[in-house]
């Protein structure tokens, strides 16, 4: 396994890897779902090809000091993780080589990030979008891979791709879910113990608003409400938002005509979780 | 010489042409500077590498309906002078081909499009970016030439490709100028003939003041109403802005302490012409 810490170093390896290469960017913290992401890459690139994956917790894409300075960054663990899992190539850059002080580019999204997380985490996307534009041009991969789970950061980045005609496809992946349901998360592990037993209500108010479809319900109102009672009655949790939007172009909807997207995000505490289920008419 | 007309026409002409590959992007309309740029391109290309154009009149970049209206477009000269030229390629998409009416994302500047133009006109910048980032993506030139004409251009463009890793090399080409001083543009044909007669004061104007630095001036004031003086004595034009900027940050200077830029724009009816000088310290 390689590794980079700098663009320069980055540079360097890229150049004398072999084709096609499969980059999964991450953040870090590596769960199951990360790994699964790696598996799905090593399919993309084949067995001569080149996984790579970035670690790096960027700050301009984190709105709450807070959630920057609590993320986990398990570095030695990540790279044991990455090494077992056949990645070819870690990147792990400090803030200090991804961004100059005075930088003033900003890769901006004005449609899919008015709702849901885009609304509650002001200049969250625009921060993905620029980090992730950055390691396209510094990696050139052929592909990406990366979770469903952040079903609007894939939705936003896709469009990115066709808007600015990147030449990378993006791979979308199925969350990945612990035994009792919860969605596999790095923040998960910052829960408390009776946070923990308790969440994985979120994919239970989402489900059990889901088979709504099944009595023939397209109106908005019954699935919000049903999966609204069920997370309110949560002595602990706290919702940012639960909202039903269009899968593709991800605005509210009154009416479930198309494939729409019924998502949350929660608080526990100070730890925030998201979570969606898709509804087909 | 090949012809490309939509982003896919011009895929299939990329993958077949040699490298090096060399960019020089335009708006049509060419004149002897754009024929400049075309023969520093071939230079940075080399007899075997690629040289290609694209001219496309980016309906973003415009803040002025009537000016995207006016505009020249006279491509099948264009297409003559680039054959001329030695050109390889050339790519002449429609609006239609490069922006989806749904678009959403947009590359912004946020701290040297503050002056200058960028203060004028408003999102002007920012679509420049967008569009030279997409042509970046589609082309994945070796390098691209640009006019330093367009200071402003020229210095946001760099700055792109330095915060967003652009792999991409910046080659800026001087001002080319008509034999009495006029800066090229393709906005000159526009102008009436006695605006025309009397533009050569812009350049006059800039020169003079910077003869000053002769002086051992180094305060801005004496720069600036040396310039402005000379510019006002016209008849016919009126000052959009003129300004003197750091050469890197274009912010405004008191005192010329680093290389700075005394730039100005300025209409005659409704055509805008830009020019500027480089002073050294």
């Amino acid at each position: 396994m390689r590794l980079a810490a700098t663009t320069e170093e980055l540079r360097r390896e890229i150049a004398s890897l072999p084709r096609p290469l499969v980059l999964v960017p991450t953040m870090g913290a590596l769960h199951e779902g990360h790994l699964a992401l790696v598996r799905r890459a090593r399919e993309a690139a084949g067995a001569e090809g080149t996984v790579a994956m970035s670690i790096f917790v960027n700050p301009i894409q984190f709105d709450r000091p807070g959630d920057l300075a609590a993320y986990p960054q398990p570095l030695a663990e990540d790279l044991e993780k990455c090494e077992a899992g056949g990645v070819d190539l870690v990147f792990t850059p400090g803030a200090g080589s991804m961004y100059f002080p005075d930088r003033s580019i900003t890769v901006t999204e004005s449609l899919l990030s008015q709702h849901l997380c885009g609304a509650t985490r002001p200049g969250h996307f625009d921060g993905v979008c620029t980090v992730v534009l950055k390691l396209f041009n510094l990696f050139q991969p052929d592909a990406a891979v990366f979770g469903e789970k952040d079903v609007q950061q894939l939705a936003i980045l896709r469009r990115m791709v066709r808007d600015l005609d990147v030449p990378v496809e993006i791979i979308g992946y199925p969350t990945v879910r612990e035994p009792d349901g919860l969605a596999m998360s790095s923040r998960n592990v910052r829960l408390a113990p009776e946070h923990r037993a308790d969440a994985p209500r979120i994919r239970r108010a989402l489900d059990g608003a889901r088979s709504l479809l099944q009595f023939g319900e397209r109106a908005a109102a019954p699935f919000l409400a049903a999966a609204r009672k069920h997370l309110e009655d949560s002595p602990f949790l706290r919702i940012d938002y639960l909202e039903l939007v269009d899968a593709e172009t991800l605005q509210p909807v009154g009416q479930i005509k198309r494939p729409a997207v019924l998502a949350t995000a929660v608080f526990y505490g100070d730890v925030r979780l998201i979570d969606h289920v898709t509804l087909l008419p």
